[in-house]
């Protein structure tokens, strides 16, 4: 197969790059948004230094696959998990990669020779979302991100909203239960403690060693690291507990939907991430109490419907897309918005 | 006394208004925000003819109290409750004046001769903040308004959101107690059915009647229309009943704070409205519940501060200034920003 070819002279593919805890995905993307080469690949997060490398070799591997003419690429750009100065190109805080402070665009540009920029994960599947999938031809919407963390990123007028500290929407931190279970943020109660992925697997354990009835104690018995997923499915095979796990942290959702909605007076609220998904209680229980608040609420009803509430229909592209949008638009203006709090589509 | 004479040939003053469900405010706004002639009149409610006419007493007087040549005057904005058609000009439903699907702009315009622009009175007192009051040179803040209603409004990258429906920020319509008193909007356990003025004034009767001991009883024993305001007059004598609810109505108040500033990030939020005042148990109980917040939540902590909180100060001329600038910006362009959920501040 011969190297995928753009017009002459132009330079029209971007590299997208969603940076996780465990896994980097990678994929070039042309200018409609198709995206060519994905790969995923382990992230080594033992030290600072060999999760850039992991971070390279994904970029490398994409290029190979996707058998772009490397003359082609104008650009990297990427999600990375915590807080980021996007216009310095920094990672601040990466809980889950162990980095502070690490120099992320000016390493990457001296590896590959390429202009790079990063952004938040969530918020580059946010753009993602709002480019080319659920999100699209909206000017206001929600991204709920669910999975080993809960964020919310707002597409406001056409553009993400980061907030004064690009902290904005991050309500998995919001306290919600005063006293409840520790968050890892170093509050108690906080959402993310409460709906998570991690917080999940870890109410399911504390089932098990109080002796309830749930096939996920076979199947977590030998298990190193259980996964929320797992809940998911015991609970589609009709487990007790995982079907009452599920509806508990339904409702919470729906009700910080609810919120959310009354407050930004949204088109759509999207959810994304590892644990939206259609099939099982969770899903379900959010729709039936967001149909109950919909009963109760006059002026919900002139905001919301059960259709304003989508699933993402990217999965895993959302980062990848968002990432080679970003990258697109920085490269047309490097600053554009950040010194209002907000990070411009395109 | 002559009157004010603007540059030759320019038409640099613009009347803003401010109307209420009891008071219409006005005055003569020039380019620098400086307001000449204020008036404040009762608000004629018995029909919706009678309300406009009110207004139109409104603006002559403050015409003529400002002794400002009229042809130097050159558009009329207005602040009016409820829910509004900025574009078309119309009140779509004002509970308090008793209005519904009132072609305000147009009757105003054949009435006056000037060209009348409408928006949401609260949405005009935030525009007032963020232009020459306590969000004055802020790009992103939230204006919380606490009176006979609640509400929310958001200047975020220096533009007010709306929503998709106008509605953004009306959380005033959250339900916070299921099952709690009944809220004017016909949903139960409303914020505002708990901590705005005509909440208070319910629950300290309520009070009353269960035998409680309160200076309250006294006040209002010849009262025909009881208010919150003496209710704050009580607690700051002492009187124990007006300051429990103060305190009550105060920590409610702060949770939503805090939950609406880990969802924004925003640079501060600016209390407005007649029950923003600080003095007595209501302004302590927040200030201190908000402190609270603070010592728990790592991720608040870098978001907010006790200076991040603001009364404003603007009071009364927050919604003549806010409505005076909308004309001005309506005048330059009638429709900007509507289409995205947005109004352009200048």
């Amino acid at each position: 197969m011969s190297p995928i070819t753009p017009p002459a002279g132009s330079k029209s593919f971007v590299v997208g790059v969603d940076v996780g805890g465990t896994k980097i995905a990678a994929g070039v993307v042309d200018a409609n948004g198709q995206v060519y080469g994905r790969v995923k690949i382990p992230t080594d997060t033992s030290q600072p230094e060999r999760t850039l490398q992991s971070i390279i070799i994904a970029i490398t591997a994409t290029l190979r696959e996707a058998e772009v003419n490397p003359s082609h690429v104008s650009a990297v750009g990427l999600g990375i998990p915590g807080k980021v100065d996007p216009v310095r190109g920094i990672s601040l805080l990466a809980v889950n990669l162990g980095w502070h402070d690490i120099p992320v665009k000016q390493r990457l540009e001296e590896a590959l020779d390429l202009p790079c920029w990063l952004e938040n994960d969530v918020s580059v599947a946010a753009l993602g979302e709002s480019l080319y999938g659920a999100g699209r031809g909206l000017e206001n919407f929600l991204y709920l991100s669910l999975g080993t963390g809960v964020a919310a990123r707002m597409i406001l007028a056409g553009q993400l909203y980061r907030g004064s500290n690009g902290l904005a929407g991050e309500i998995g931190h919001a306290i919600v239960v005063p006293d409840g279970p520790q968050c890892l943020c170093g509050a108690r109660g906080c959402l993310e403690a409460l709906i998570s992925g991690p917080a999940l697997v870890k109410q399911a354990q504390e089932e098990i060693r109080a002796g309830k009835r749930t096939i996920l104690k076979e199947t977590w018995l030998h298990e190193p690291q259980p996964l929320a997923e797992q809940i998911f499915a015991a609970a589609l095979q009709g487990d007790d507990v995982a079907q009452q796990l599920l509806t508990g942290a339904g409702k919470r959702l729906a009700n910080t939907i609810y919120l959310l909605a009354m407050t930004f007076d949204p088109q759509a609220v999207v959810l994304g991430g590892g644990l939206a998904r259609a099939d099982g209680p969770f899903f379900a229980t959010v729709c039936s109490e967001v149909v109950r608040k919909l009963e109760q609420s006059p002026i919900f009803r002139e905001i919301f419907s059960p259709k304003s509430l989508l699933l993402s229909d990217l999965k895993l592209d959302a980062g990848i897309l968002g990432a080679a949008s970003l990258a697109r638009t920085r490269l047309k203006n490097p600053k554009r918005g950040y010194n209002k709090g907000v990070l411009s589509r395109g």
